[in-house]
């Protein structure tokens, strides 16, 4: 499974179609406003601008310098992350803060060029986290300007994913501009040459086996089958009736496809394992890796086998009930911001990853960065490098870091690459045996396991410490 | 005396046309090399590279992981700062370190796009502090991954003035690269919007006062007697005799460029006070700003306070007696990038700078930052930020940066926006009252004061602690 290149954005090859939707309604009352950017903070000769779109919610502030909370926004519409981000709408009223939403450049509506610069890749030139970053910091200077009572504010950060990473660089690379940094599931670590590559695959498929160990050997075996079934004759039609696809199969590269649809939909399971109903990525019931499991949690083979998987694809798919037919070509999850994480994984943000098929329930796949590098090439015009994230954001040497909380998570297979031990006193690792991917950024719910509760309690903590100190 | 812009380079209006000499010889053994590096560390557009030569020592170094002590170069020919560095290598045999004295981007050899960047304000573009600290953190990352015994190797920056500046950055924003960094003289406050524009000028004066108070009283009467003489009847005539100009002054203009002229002169004396003859930024006797003193230190006015003053001058700009007229629109000092920091201070290294003529010895003159801007905008066709500085490297808040000392002699004029004050165990002041503009950086020698023998045994100690720590 060599394919995926993204944190949020798994499976880049079947989702470029996907069509982006408004995220609408919002249970948080906040207020829209919008910042003139510089579209390049490491050069002078470009002096052109952007309107960076932030959300702001002052009413549980403290204005004689209560602390402001910002959302490092990652790869997609900054109302998807406010909207699932409850922690901070929970714990703002305790802690008299100011909540801020920062969405990230060349997603939403903070595109520098608009629409048009995902044509030319030299518009693409200021897609990096090192400008994102500036954005982040510029803004919050902005603000503290610019709203009485907010000068001497403490900033503390949260993010999730790669808005974790950011969040986490934050602190780092700006310790003058924010206090402490809660960085949710950042898997840092992945962005690395030296990475684990089958890492990823692994944990998916432990978070599998906690549900059903037979549904791990089943989806273990399905590739085999899938591929024996579409040999023979009529082997595509039948797979075409079997998972309701809307167009018939009608060659290998079809076969792949589908299969990449059910390994994207495996992998975001994993992702979002939450013990309640939730509509993150898509409209899921609680724990819905068991549900999914359920159909084919038994050793199953042949047909039944198939039948039992495309049952379980309607777990991810078609949860609401409202798809007559599968498109497996185009993707399911509004408001993420496709092109810009295509164009990010194709620079700065390289993950090498790959399957082994023996500790992973996946077919084998080998990571080959120089294919990687032509599709790259081929797409963007641009050549990945895959030592500089290391270099600029330090590795596995955080010696000189503080004040940052790496949570995980280990239901999620991102804390593959995750910060999962305490690097110093306040550099700290905190773990969610029954999380899945930020479990603990979203609001409180009655159905949350004790461990995310109290991973939620220790993070209060460090922040209120964070705040006290000088 | 609000021209002045620069850190080594003083009053840029006069020193425009300055021919670049090339430094012949040198007292230490090392080895030229050169390194392919990105043009742009910021984006994947611009895949130019350009070749960074740097020097490199290792006859001192343990290659079972002994240290690296690197010079972050600044804004000149890095054969300049390695013959003018004598502290590393007096230290390097003791700590058994391999030395590398690496070019800054724009200056020396180290040019991107060669001479004709210059001409071309898309070619300087890449002209930043940001990307030649990333070309600083690469090159040792290179290093260490192609000389055997190094990869374990831990790295100290040295730096002073930008250079210093620069070591501070590079530990600050990689500590992962760099364990500790020595900043002689590294003005960082200097470079802020809220920075007292005439404290520079106070610290000139202040190092000649202890010289001489009657210098100093003749220098503050010598600007009106100047255009006293100046606008009468021969007049310019009789200046341009007495300063044994080449073309004599033909207007208020040329009036104007004499006193930046010996202005000039007056700085650069206070920077380089040092106890015994050097030739740093020109040939000079030992304590020179006493030398430059001597025929102006009893109460003067009229005539005779302009001959003394030409006598003066010829410290300076005529101590090897060589000089049979000066040419006052022309520079002297080799091996300094003129042009590179000219576009520098009109981007992101922007000084206020400012004289009041009450506790200073210089003319009346604000600061004005329209005037500046618009000058950059004619130049360079860029606009300065003033802010960005403070943001990208914390401003006065260092709370987060460990292992850096800053070192200033308080005769220099540059310590007035340096650090004085140790900011935390690890970030530390070292105070050197007899010492000039890095003097500590600086070789060994009998004249050496006290306090700088001192401050050398302090920075070894430092050096030592942050080599044995994990």
């Amino acid at each position: 499974m060599a394919f995926h290149s993204s944190v949020l954005l798994k499976s880049k090859k079947i989702q470029k179609n996907r069509k982006v939707s408004k995220f609408s309604t919002s249970d948080y009352n906040y207020k829209t406003e919008y910042f003139t950017q510089k579209v390049d903070h490491f050069g002078f000769v470009n002096q052109d601008t952007y309107q960076q779109r932030y959300l702001i919610a002052d009413q549980y502030w403290d204005p004689n310098g209560g602390p402001i909370f910002l959302y490092t926004g990652n790869e997609g519409d900054i109302t998807l992350f406010c909207n699932n981000t409850g922690f901070m709408w929970d714990i703002a009223p305790e802690f008299k803060a100011m909540l801020i939403f920062a969405e990230h450049r060349y997603y939403g509506t903070s595109i520098p060029y608009g629409q048009t610069a995902f044509k030319d890749p030299k518009k693409m030139n200021f897609l990096t986290s090192e400008q994102a970053l500036a954005d982040y910091a510029v803004l919050i200077k902005h603000i503290k300007s610019s709203i009485p009572g907010s000068s001497q504010s403490k900033v503390i950060a949260f993010g999730g994913s790669y808005g974790g990473m950011l969040a986490a660089w934050f602190r780092m690379k700006y310790p003058n501009v924010v206090q402490g940094s809660l960085a949710a599931s950042a898997p840092i670590w992945t962005f690395r040459k030296e990475a684990d590559c089958d890492a990823f695959d692994r944990t998916v498929t432990g978070t599998f086996r906690k549900s059903s160990s037979a549904c791990v050997d089943n989806i273990k075996a399905l590739w085999k089958t899938l591929n024996t079934t579409a040999s023979q004759a009529s082997g595509l039609s039948k797979l075409s009736e079997i998972f309701h696809l809307c167009k018939p199969l009608k060659s290998a590269d079809d076969v792949t496809t589908l299969k990449n649809w059910i390994v994207s939909a495996l992998v975001y399971l994993a992702m979002v394992d939450y013990p309640y109903p939730s509509k993150f990525l898509a409209p899921l019931p609680a724990w819905p890796v068991k549900e999914t499991c359920r159909p084919i949690s038994t050793p199953l083979n042949g047909d039944n086998l198939i039948i039992g998987t495309a049952k379980a694809m309607n777990v991810f798919y078609n949860y609401t009930g409202s798809t007559s037919c599968f498109d497996i070509g185009s993707g399911d999850i509004p408001n993420l911001g496709i092109s810009g994480w295509d164009y990010q994984s194709c620079t700065e943000m390289v993950a090498p990853s790959c399957s082994n098929g023996k500790t992973d329930m996946f077919e084998k796949s080998a990571w080959d960065f120089k294919e990687y590098t032509n599709g790259c090439l081929k797409n963007w015009k641009v050549k990945p490098d895959i030592n500089w994230i290391e270099t600029q954001y330090w590795g596995k040497n955080l010696s000189a870091a503080s004040n940052i909380i790496f949570s995980n998570g280990l239901l999620d297979p991102w804390s593959s690459g995750g910060v999962l031990k305490s690097q110093s006193d306040s550099v700290v690792a905190i773990l969610i045996p029954n999380g899945a991917h930020h479990l603990d950024l979203r609001g409180s719910n009655k159905a949350d396991p004790a461990d995310v509760v109290s991973a939620r309690n220790q993070e209060k903590k460090y922040i209120a410490t964070w705040l006290k100190s000088p």
